[in-house]
């Protein structure tokens, strides 16, 4: 078990240092960061059930967990340039793909109805140079967790606007970001696919 | 629980129909493919312990499961034009690239050691056209078989030929090519990673 001090050193690995501010303004709606990378990824897993910590163990407490049952495990990373614009798409994405099988089709989450898991995953923009992993294109700490934070916000709000999801007790949680995700996932097939925005 | 006509129906999904066989020639040593697309994708998960089916149920057996503890989760998809050299640049990074905790450091799966869970994961190849996925990209199917089986044989010499892994009873497991991936993970963090070739 690491310890809170070994977490954030992880944490930090997959961060940038101090940015040119201008490259992160998140209120520009534009979909352009002058790179030619991709503004944000995302790992989609179908899952029967998942669990993940939000809080880990403590002196005084023991660890925080949330769970949802079937639905799917979305892996977020942001990259340098992501903005509003970016996130909508992607929740867009997540609500209206259809990856999940319902009878003999397949189906969006908001239509199965099913549960959203949203793990921050920094480590999807991270580029391999000789044996080690580099992290220069992710987005800077606090822009990415207040991008993060809208994303996981307009994926509650999108899936309870559709009807049935509501109805059925279907609910959208999330990691907590910066944390170390423990996760456990437990699929019938995770059908996995990636997505770049 | 879908049938095994059912399987064959989704898999028939992520596997484009007949190629031009001077696009499939797995001997060609090059990696240009003629296209600008990837050859193959690779996504690595650190793991606790994985368990993965590797035949499923019938009318006179149960399924089949093989599992791994500590290691690496690999879910493997080859695309158009992929080669054997693509699958040797493919298990070295798999070998060699430090993701995993050893101490305070980050460690190769070789250096760890640790197992290797080796998942066909033809959806990787998705692209996203409306709300459907398209796998126009992926390679024939008798193509990446052939292909995923040179993987998982390199994999296998390569982590054993390391030293320590073999001495301390380290395994590389894989999943069945075509089948559904029913898969269970659990994790102390995934720190996903996506990898292109």
């Amino acid at each position: 078990m690491l310890s809170r001090i070994d977490l954030m050193h992880f944490y930090e690995k997959y961060s940038p240092g101090i940015m040119a501010s201008s490259e992160q303004d998140t209120s520009k709606s534009g979909s352009s960061s002058g790179s030619n990378g991709p503004l944000a990824k995302l790992i989609i897993q179908q899952c029967l059930s998942a669990r993940l910590q939000v809080k880990p163990p403590s002196d005084d407490e023991e660890a925080a967990y949330v769970e949802v049952e079937r639905g799917i495990v979305v892996y977020v990373c942001f990259l340098k340039g992501a903005s509003k614009a970016t996130v909508e798409k992607m929740v867009k994405t997540v609500l209206t793909i259809r990856l999940s099988e319902k009878d003999t089709k397949l189906a969006s989450v908001s239509d199965l109805p099913g549960n959203v898991l949203i793990v921050p995953q920094a480590t999807l923009g991270g580029k391999a140079k000789g044996k080690m992993m580099q992290y220069h294109s992710n987005i800077a700490k606090d822009q990415g967790l207040e991008l993060y934070t809208l994303f996981c916000h307009m994926c509650q709000t999108g899936l309870s606007s559709k009807g049935p999801s509501q109805e059925a007790g279907t609910t959208v949680k999330n990691g907590t970001y910066g944390n170390r995700q423990v996760l456990s996932i437990v699929t019938n097939g995770p059908f996995t696919h990636i997505f770049e925005f």
